[in-house]
């Protein structure tokens, strides 16, 4: 049978991947797809770098460079377009015009479902065609496929990932070496595994596109990623790391998505789902706390199957392009069957999304970590922990640390300490309340500091 | 439109699991799968158990009983047959018999697949319905999809798994409470993790059969369990995890493949798989050494995606019927497509399977931890050495434990020490001679232990 023809948008470094695995592994490939999979053409808008790439290629021969990415989909002997522009705009026309042109098309770009996904899921549907996004989600590790299809049994509870490389080898660096958050990030940048403009990653908004993705497959909700909440690393502090390790926890910037039915501050029971991305304090001995340096997990909960961790490289050229290839495949093997026999895009029927509203912020319940800088004086303590009880938020766990451990007698001339505090469950809204009350003691002299904990059991 | 028609052989645990799970989230898998799946009949031995059991289900009202399992197979109302009866011999015969009926079959029977799944998906083929077995290994992990799709793009090079519980908490608890085997065993027994009739699991046959299916699936070679390498871990030693642990590792049952080329002994490549269970030494940093209790995990390296790792709940009701009911929707997709659609049974094309062979023991490389009982005289670690030199075999690590330390004066009134050594990679044929060699030395005073170690890098 003749080869499945593939059309490339865009050929950087997982464009590069996908060319050099579908060559070294294309009988592998064969013996599993019944038929070969080839890249028949590459669009590219550096044209001379994409024909230096493709010219170096060992299956570049055949293939045809272009800088029209139009001519691409328009090629009748192109059955699949691979979406590796990254980006929302020219990726988003591109995927819609392939989509009007009949394609099925594999994509690695997140930030493009996250935020144009329903758009581009509709479209797929009223053609009939497939796109598939494994790679849109941490890299090589099979997990869109886990969730879409793997754990269709379940009720899922809630899903927490380390799905950014970038912020995980920064928490790692500052954990190991106790440095702050700048200094291992111009480290990070040296190395390669921050970018020389690394907002989308510090910021938590490449995790919170990741983890819009998962929930909208988990909870079968649509994608919405401007209902998600967003806080990166870049205000964590190493000595916070540390006290968290006393404590007997690990700090990760996880991508959490949670179902619950919590009574809001009426006390009316508000069904919905959680939707943040945020530093988080884990227990050391889970599983996931120990995933270090660049790597990627996630964890999913669901009510029959229990907790079950998927773990991987979730990002470079071939992890990424093994989830691409595998999209191949999967596409391969149905595209030309009936679209009824086709996994929802979404995992849910594109008729039985729920509308379970993503609550806002001030309705997630977690617990907390605080750190209060403070006056070393008598009383401090329990002006503390009054006005935590008034609000009905008990402490599970108390450190104090001396003024000499951090850092000796303070800007104001004051003798200081650090109160270091674990809380039990509680409202956002409610801590928030709770914080600005604390805050304007004045006896506390810092801004203080408010990182939220999940068991993760 | 109508509810997919489900039929039960066997209502143990798992198919109890079943029930409860179709029920509890009936909404929730129509919503993904488009249509409904209902069990209709349930065939068992013990007509009143399984009435009983099917009476208590909210959903047991509609449900025919029947001790006669052809019945059930002949209903043609029933869509799916799903075999939960276990072991090799009516199981084999009914699941041939529904698939001559026409029927698709979901099993989680690992023995039946792993010694007759030749058979079985032959017969299948020539029927075109789908066997599915998620649930055949690891429980609730879906390891079976990501082997088979998830990963199609990797020339896998080795897996590595904790796949049998039963052993796995045995194992924990030896290492936490420095307790040997059979006592651990017994309290096992006592609290429901290992069976009256622990042989399938201690023996390791049990993680031989879920090892012997992913090799099957991750090379492409055809199942064959009499290939399989299976030691157990009854021969281990509380005092053998604690000197595993002073030199940086865990043991744990690994069922273990391979993708090799090592020379044999003739020098000759011997390109092939290795498939073997047994204890194993793995650096306590790894992930998988961490997986603690009757947890399940397995480690997949694949040639793109580097290392990857699935975590969760191995056996237990409502683990196992997430992997039974996804494999059920995985059908109800698929059910009315041309079998050209399905994924292959073993995830290569039939007709593409590979004659690799799997290599006996004696060709596996490996590297060691050897213990040597031996008298505490001048010149014993001198012979000890050259033996193994003589064989080219190098010494990674050595402790040398006094008599005090384990045990005191030994049988023969000799004053006695353990040596223990971590060894370089050898052929387990050659170490096989080594061993003989060292046994024979007058001054090795008790049977030599020795434990494979694996790196899993």
């Amino acid at each position: 049978m003749k080869a499945i023809q593939v059309g490339l948008l865009g050929i950087g470094t997982v464009g590069t991947g996908v060319f050099q695995v579908l060559q070294r592994n294309q009988e592998e490939i064969r013996r599993r797809a019944g038929v070969g999979i080839e890249v028949r053409a590459v669009a590219a808008r550096n044209l001379a770098r994409a024909q230096a790439i493709v010219a170096a290629s060992p299956v570049g021969a055949g293939v045809k460079v272009t800088a029209d990415a139009r001519e691409l989909i328009r090629d009748p002997q192109i059955d699949i377009v691979v979406e590796l522009i990254g980006g929302y705009d020219t990726a988003r026309t591109l995927v819609l015009e392939a989509i009007a042109a009949g394609k099925h098309v594999v994509t690695a770009n997140k930030a493009l479902l996250a935020v144009h996904g329903a758009e581009i899921f509709a479209a797929a549907r009223a053609q009939g065609v497939i796109v598939a996004f494994e790679a849109a989600v941490a890299g090589g590790i099979p997990i869109i496929k886990a969730l879409r299809e793997g754990l269709t049994a379940n009720r899922i509870q809630w899903i927490a990932g380390i799905i950014n490389g970038t912020t995980n080898f920064i928490l790692s660096e500052m954990r190991d070496k106790g440095l702050d958050f700048d200094a291992v990030l111009q480290e990070a940048q040296r190395l390669g595994y921050a970018e020389a403009d690394p907002t989308f990653d510090i910021e938590g908004i490449d995790a919170a596109h990741k983890a819009t993705i998962m929930a909208a497959i988990a909870y079968g909700i649509p994608v919405q990623f401007d209902k998600a909440y967003t806080e990166g690393i870049t205000q964590l502090a190493a000595q916070d790391i540390r006290y968290a390790e006393q404590l007997g926890y690990r700090i990760k910037l996880l991508g959490i998505s949670k179902r619950t039915d919590h009574p809001d501050a009426s006390g009316k029971p508000t069904g919905g789902i959680e939707l943040r991305v945020h530093p988080t304090l884990i227990p050391a001995k889970r599983l996931i706390a120990n995933v270090e340096g660049a790597m990627n997990a996630v964890v999913v909960n669901g009510d029959a199957v229990g907790t079950t961790l998927y773990y991987g490289k979730g990002a470079g050229a071939e992890p990424t392009a093994s989830a691409v290839v595998a999209d191949l495949v999967d596409i391969v093997r149905l595209r030309a069957a009936d679209p009824q026999h086709h996994v929802p895009y979404l995992a849910f029927q594109p008729d039985s999304l729920s509308n379970l509203p993503v609550l806002p912020m001030s309705e997630v319940v977690t617990s907390y970590y605080l750190r209060l800088r403070v006056a070393d004086q008598a009383g401090v303590l329990a002006q503390v922990t009054r006005i935590l009880a008034d609000a009905d938020i008990s402490i599970d766990a108390l450190l104090q640390r001396e003024a000499d451990e951090v850092g000796g007698e303070g800007v104001q001339g004051v003798p200081q300490t650090d109160l270091i505090m674990l809380t039990h469950e509680a409202r956002e809204g409610t801590m928030n309340g709770v914080l600005a009350k604390l805050q304007a003691l004045p006896t506390v002299l810092a801004p203080i500091v408010r990182i939220r904990k999940e068991e993760l059991a």
